[in-house]
């Protein structure tokens, strides 16, 4: 049993749940609880090593047990330990170091998303919980936009990682992929048609602007149209992540 | 300058930071930040007492001369103070204890919401908000779900607690406002019929359930009908905020 903080997967553990560059370098990153373990397990990610503690439920003792069977690096560590290095008040007993490995894209593309300038973890993980809810393609994440594999966004995303291709680029790479593909692309904007009143039938892609600065300025010189949720009295703006979510489900029902 | 911990003001702060209860009893309940306490002055919220600090932003400092020239009790606390009150990683500097008032709530009822066993304050602070941005006329809070003063819910919900009257009731209250009202009581659900063949122009009260045990038995009881987001793949669920505020954006989508 791992007792001590500094031993070396406790240290990798710790800067992975940390800040990006450390998960960029590695190559990897760290999820937290045993349904998410479960789904990395399901579809085939590449298990590092998986760290519990005595605390573990039963179906995540299970879960070990089959993880062991499987040949994946498994090891017990102290509750303090994992109290330490849990994100959450109450841990599950169970974290797993991941490789990052690329869901592939489709080559027709017709609904992809961007979050753009979204520094909220929270927001960009329930972005991609919809994303994964509403059939997006891609989600493309702009270099202002929070890590999307960061503790809280997975947490947030609830699997969503696991399923929907997520992609980090530029600017210009962006604007690649939507000019191949002949994407419309619609930014969410106040001043903007109502998503009700645009068509949402035809190929795009739609970039959801952070709650503080709104779109980029990049986003709207890519932009070809700007969309808006009508509201009511004198209500500004809503949560990010469910004005995202908002326009992602007009998409579906315009084309069910 | 208060500076001691001990004073009876700052006590009173923290209390009505805590628990529901100490809100309940004092009939009072706190709100952080520029914003918030512009848009309580702004509806006309009775202010007990307003506590600032010398990191106040020159907007706020402004403000505070002006409710210094209303009347209202103004006072200024170390800086130490404040971030040891404030809720916040960066406060702004300002909070505000107000009265509970009630708002209104007419007589022609055709649009309310029930938040049903939500736990998490982050997410009935986005109910609350989605609640003010679709006209919803007034929001019916059953006992399970968490206290909507408390200060994270305030902080969520972007000032709605100014805008749209809330009523804790129980479920026998609950269903006597909807049978007056011949409201139809549509519960969340994902077994439900899909929100985009349903006819959400009647009259109708919204229950959208909580994340982990979804709506409680009281509510099924009370629904009249089931109502469900379509979802891509596997998904199985959405965060209970983004949920509601889907269903809430869709009946003003039949409305207008």
């Amino acid at each position: 049993m791992i007792t001590s903080n500094q031993n070396s997967k406790i240290k990798l553990v710790r800067s992975l749940m940390g800040r990006a560059k450390e998960r960029r370098e590695a190559g990897m990153f760290v999820v937290e609880g045993v349904r998410l373990v479960e789904e990395a397990v399901k579809g085939d990610w590449r298990l590092e090593t998986v760290l519990y503690d005595g605390s573990l439920s039963e179906r995540g003792k299970s879960q070990v047990e089959s993880l062991k069977s499987k040949g994946v690096e498994v090891e017990e560590i102290s509750t303090d330990l994992m109290k330490s290095l849990s994100e959450t008040e109450t841990p599950q007993g169970i974290l797993a170091i991941l490789q990052f490995s690329q869901l592939p894209i489709t080559n027709y593309l017709n609904f992809i998303l961007t979050p753009d300038q979204i520094r909220d973890p929270g927001n960009l993980g329930t972005l991609l919980r919809s994303a994964a809810a509403t059939g997006v393609q891609a989600v493309l994440i702009p270099p202002e936009t929070t890590d999307a594999f960061a503790p809280k966004v997975l947490r947030a995303g609830m699997g969503a990682h696991f399923r929907v291709p997520i992609r980090e680029m530029g600017w210009e790479e962006i604007s690649e992929v939507c000019r191949l593909s002949s994407l419309q692309v619609l930014v969410a904007d106040m001043d903007g048609k109502s998503c009700w009143e645009s068509d949402l039938r035809q190929p795009l892609a739609l970039i959801v602007g952070g709650e503080a600065e709104g779109a980029s300025e990049q986003a709207r010189k890519l932009a070809n149209e700007q969309i808006s949720i009508p509201m009511a009295g004198n209500v500004e703006s809503l949560n990010a992540g469910v004005a995202g979510s908002v326009l992602m489900f007009e998409v579906v029902r315009q084309r069910k």
